[in-house]
């Protein structure tokens, strides 16, 4: 074991050759140190970290998990998994994100990193052990020291860089649909969002644009004239995104397989030839996105969609998820053909039966195939959960090849800690139940603490079939998402915000208009969060240490001034909340309509109507609000709302930047500094404008303790 | 359409020809009457009942189903099914139970009595309308009108018959397993319990006690001597419960099987010839239990497991469940064979994939055997949803012959409404999720509302693994169920009161000692409710119809004096509880320290540490308490602890029997009625005794509106 100094407060052990995963980005200094802080080495097959929780301890972290935002009680593995069955029983969803916080006795942040299968026991064997297990003795400890999970996680953050940041019409709402099959279908559904008047900056275009799933192809019988279909949508308001799904199809005449088995891009297999298997367009080749070189090849591809006017792109099936392979169908037919004619006994059927349904993502199919990396050949098992990560690294890379100072939208499935500089994240294949819009609210922030600022889940749920209240009550939370997507599979209900009953159509779109009015906010808060190396969604114990918030996992803070307290249960009219000091209730309806009222510390039960969206301004915080207009790009910018609860001060900054380059990366973006300052009668306010040229006024709407409301018009 | 008047309030209507489903007991006399009440009929291929609800109105009932104690907002289909993967989106579980009630703008109970698929969509496609259809048109359609819910629950129990009652040992805490395997392991078990003093009154065997998997047979192998070792375990204090399967093997030389085929009791093809399907024991026959004859023999054979000392069954499988039938097994082996050798496309691939998937319970099976009614063949798909029901009533009428007046432990997998008259049931195959505390919670009343009294899930859950907290919650909130059994699947962690770390197991022993404390209670309140046609577990609106009552979703009234309000978070220590009036809290732990807490009406934040079980008294009613064994039958009765939470004035009647007869059916049984009426420094208290020679003492603490104990104590 060595031990080196990242900073201050973090040291790296270092447990035999690690694979580089280039997940952090800071070296450290080796030092001297022979005992690991915390931690008990348990060293078997397998290594293990044991660690004694405190009774209140809370551990917080691992991104995109089941259960709560306080981890404990769970068994969890990081082994980047296409399984769209999100039971509460299931260990590993699409990401590896092996980052934790401890915060209790101790307080202290871990991140084990290390690319193969890692397991993280906290309390579910015994309830006061946190056990982690590596099954590859080659990897880096991280563990960072902080006073406050706010502290580890920025050190956190620190570490491994600067996350990802879309381009400003990113934030607007995003519509998908597995699939809008043709340019027709996508059309019908832009002219709906039109005829509507429903806000929308997106439409996104699922496997079935493609031609026989090929990547970087448009199928010329649904889509023909692509480029200028892009462009015609585009002048109505709408971007297309495309997929572009890991495998790449065999077939002779391909241009992307041809060249890729003639450069020796792909994975292969133990003979050294490109590893086969089936995917949605039938036999692939995975690219071995670990390799520099197929990186490169792969990236630039992507400019082939660019060349388009294309300006997103998701990343799916990057687990890499396998369907089958001949090794794993011909071992079931084999089986099948055995069972011919017999008097099955039950365990034989049942092992028919499973043999069938164990053909997808086989660790059996996983162990064989290969990376080359610097020439040296790598088991895909042991680099597992670096394949999504890095299939989305290629496409950054390219797009920086393409327009180097262009943002583009790119979002992927899988992931592993490191992926958040290049991309965010959807949370895969859901389901319509109210329990993924809790699951959904508990994720966000421990996706944020992995660095995952851009993400979101499909709104109204994936798989399943959703109702006009479900739909509704989603939407409502997902307005608060940084990535606000509506996105169902093939077969189940349709689920656009125009695809109910009236009623919930139009709360939908009143949402939606919400959201288009919060972008200011929004995108300030994003945007300061990126460059702070801080989060967006926070656990409302993050700022708030008494014994309740400590134990709330349905309320959040969003950006530094909001809590919110999101309805996820059928039939509600209402929900209890936990106040951990006064706050500016705002019920929003329509969202030009505003009336305050104060709520005092404390638990309560606050009513809150279908239509209804209620957003708390934290005492001395201030929000700040726009208005919505069809498209971001479309927003009036002119005026801005800015609501403020003030006991003594409050003050805010307002960030905005071009929306499209990656200027702000050199510190080109402008503030405006807002200050309050209560007098005995009135308030003192300061406003600096550094560099904003689009706002022209400010309508200060200050709520005052007793909830007096003092309305200003600044002049900028 | 022919009308009939059931009784003042209730209306059959009936469509076609109904096949006689025995679910309702009250015939009536035909009416002139050529209007429905409340519904549209829309007649198409199908039959759609149309009903517009208003924005307030709840929907209740439908027994075991996915979702709220409030349906509104599912799809619901009535097909007893076998899926143990018991997600939010499921629409069919074990049971059919097509009753629900209306309770909004108008107050009305609707059952469609129909033994084929019926399709209950309560605002899910429009939030506004419940739509009712019934495949076939052959159906009696009830109409219950009443001034409350209680009201109406209470005509329809009325008219499907007085509900099943176990002995009272069968009120005790049960320990079951897929499985304990051998009679070593079994007794191992007990003894685990009798060493840590945990008290016990059933084990239950799984079907590896059988040899081969075949009905009514014992291992020699594993369980030697069986009727010595069913005495042996009894002396120490545990009855055996043996699982019977609907499916009866074929096998040369198993008498059943021989008798079954020589006497035409088996469900036939349409070539006439015993239906074969494969379940646990590989190919078997389903005994015809629509068919009298059959009934009667399956019925008798329990007798062979009755004999050897046998005092209780669960009867598994009833759906029926079907692994694989040779149709559905050589359909998807031939597919298989077809795509050997061939570059599949990806439908193909999913197309086997689904064929092996769906060869369990699949409809064209049951589309394929008949059952012979009065000479008559019926398809068993037109009649599916009576085949667990009346497998439980051959049991139930088998036991009446072999011991007339013994009452018997029978639980069944799947069931109809009606079934209540003969057993109670378990809730299936549920996993180990905190989600799934919540469903079992919601379930019970709407249960009960369907007649099933005596029921419960399997606590810590069936698949998937528990850990401590999660056992310890569930266990918390089953001590109030009246069938309290803990179960869990093969390959599962062990879930027993002593399987955890220290602290949970001994939690989970004062919880199921608490259980024994309250059986005098919960007795008396279960066997009132069967008496009085009322039901044991209620939504609180059932009792307080104020708005937030009517919103309540997880806490229940149990008997007509205790709220509760079960914890069913990971890592919570607390709870939101809504008060509709003044409650006495008593946070139990060791149930013999009792603190008293007056709570006032209103919304509040309950701190509930994690081996505290909060029961609330409500205002002028009364708990009684007992005291624990190790055994029901070994509880003294000497002295009951009467806790009243006495406003002005408070009664109880507390029942009792001999807890093994069905004497109570012809009145002979005892009653304590308790009077407490508060003067102005004391208390007036009334006892009369009717009957009771066991109750030697009443210790009586009764809380006053200020929270003032007074003690007495009242011999008799």
């Amino acid at each position: 074991m060595k031990v080196y100094k990242i900073g201050d407060n973090i040291l790296k052990y270092r447990f035999g050759t690690p694979f580089p995963t280039d997940a952090v980005v800071k070296a450290g200094e080796g030092i001297e140190k022979y005992s690991i802080d915390y931690f008990q080495i348990e060293e078997k097959e397998e290594l293990k970290l044991l660690y004694k929780m405190a009774p209140k301890d809370i551990v917080f972290g691992l991104g995109e998990n089941q259960r709560g935002i306080n981890k404990r009680g769970g068994k969890y593995i990081s082994f980047c998994s296409d399984d769209p069955n999100h039971t509460p029983g299931k260990r590993s969803l699409y990401g590896a994100h092996n980052f934790i916080i401890i915060d209790g006795m101790e307080n202290f942040g871990v991140f084990i990193d290390h690319p193969g299968k890692v397991v993280f026991d906290i309390g579910f064997n015994h309830k006061d052990y946190l056990e982690i297990t590596i099954e590859d003795k080659n990897f880096d400890l991280y563990i960072i020291k902080g006073n406050s999970p706010r502290e580890i996680v920025s050190s956190f953050l620190n570490i491994i860089g600067e996350g990802y940041v879309p381009p400003k019409w990113a934030f607007g709402y995003q519509q998908s649909r597995w699939s809008y099959p043709d340019a027709e279908k996508v059309e019908e559904i832009a002219d709906k969002f039109i005829e509507n008047n429903i806000p929308c900056d997106a439409i996104y275009l699922d496997i079935d644009y493609m031609e026989d799933y090929k990547n970087f192809t448009v199928s010329e019988e649904r889509f023909p004239n692509f480029k200028e279909f892009v462009e015609k949508m585009k002048d109505k308001g709408f971007r297309l995104i495309p997929i572009i799904d890991a495998g790449v199809k065999i077939e002779d005449g391909y241009e992307i397989y041809e060249e890729g088995v003639e450069k020796g891009y792909f994975c292969v297999n133990s003979e050294g030839k490109p590893f086969v298997a089936a995917v949605w367009p039938g036999k692939v080749h995975f690219p071995d996105f670990l390799n520099r070189e197929s990186r490169l090849w792969f990236g630039k591809k992507y400019g082939k969609l660019i060349d388009c006017g294309i300006e997103g792109f998701w990343n799916d099936m990057n687990e890499p998820a396998i369907f089958y392979t001949n090794r794993g169908i011909e071992q079931a037919i084999e089986e099948a053909k055995n069972a011919e004619g017999k008097n099955l006994n039950i365990d034989s059927f049942f092992g028919i039966k499973d043999e069938f349904r164990n053909i997808s993502n086989n660790i059996e199919d996983y162990k064989s195939f290969y990376h080359n990396i610097e020439g040296k050949l790598v088991n895909h098992y042991d680099v597992h959960n670096l394949y999504g990560y890095n299939m989305t690294r290629a496409a950054d890379e390219g797009f920086k090849k393409i327009a180097p100072n262009k943002r583009f939208l790119l979002i992927s499935r899988s992931s592993y800690i490191g992926m958040h500089r290049h991309s965010g994240i959807w949370t895969g294949d859901n389901h319509s139940w109210w329990e993924h819009i809790l699951l959904n609210i508990k994720m966000m922030p421990s996706l944020n603490m992995c660095g995952f600022l851009y993400s979101g889940a499909d709104t109204g749920g994936f798989s399943d079939d959703a109702n006009g209240e479900l739909a509704v009550r989603w939407t409502q939370f997902s307005i608060f998402t940084p990535l606000f997507r509506n996105h169902s599979a093939k077969g189940t209900r349709h689920q656009e915000p125009f695809a109910f009953d009236e009623e919930s159509n139009s709360i939908m779109k009143e949402a939606i208009k919400l959201r288009y009015g919060l972008i200011p906010y929004i995108y300030s808060e994003y945007m300061k969060a990126i460059i702070n190396k801080d989060i967006y969604f926070a656990p409302i114990s993050f700022e708030y240490n008494d014994e309740y918030s400590r134990r709330v996992e349905d309320q959040l803070l969003v950006g530094d001034s909001l809590m919110i307290s999101p309805i996820y249960e059928e039939n509600s009219r209402g929900r209890y909340i936990w106040l951990p000091e006064d706050m500016l209730l705002w019920k929003a309806k329509d969202y030009s309509e505003r009336k305050y009222e104060i709520l005092e510390k404390g638990h309560r039960y606050l009513d809150i109507d279908i239509d209804e969206i209620p957003i708390f301004i934290r005492k001395n915080k201030v929000l700040v609000l726009g208005k919505h207009a069809n498209t971001v790009d479309d927003i009036d910018n002119e005026e801005l709302v800015v609501i403020a609860f003030v006991e003594d001060k409050a003050s805010y900054t307002y960030y905005d930047d071009d929306g499209r380059s990656l200027d702000y990366r050199d510190g080109i973006y402008s503030k405006i500094i807002i200050e309050i300052e209560k007098r005995e009668d009135d308030y003192q306010i300061n406003v600096e404008n550094h560099g904003n040229k689009d706002i022209k006024r400010l309508k200060l709407e200050i709520v005052d303790r007793e909830g007096k409301v003092t309305k200003k018009t600044i002049n900028i």
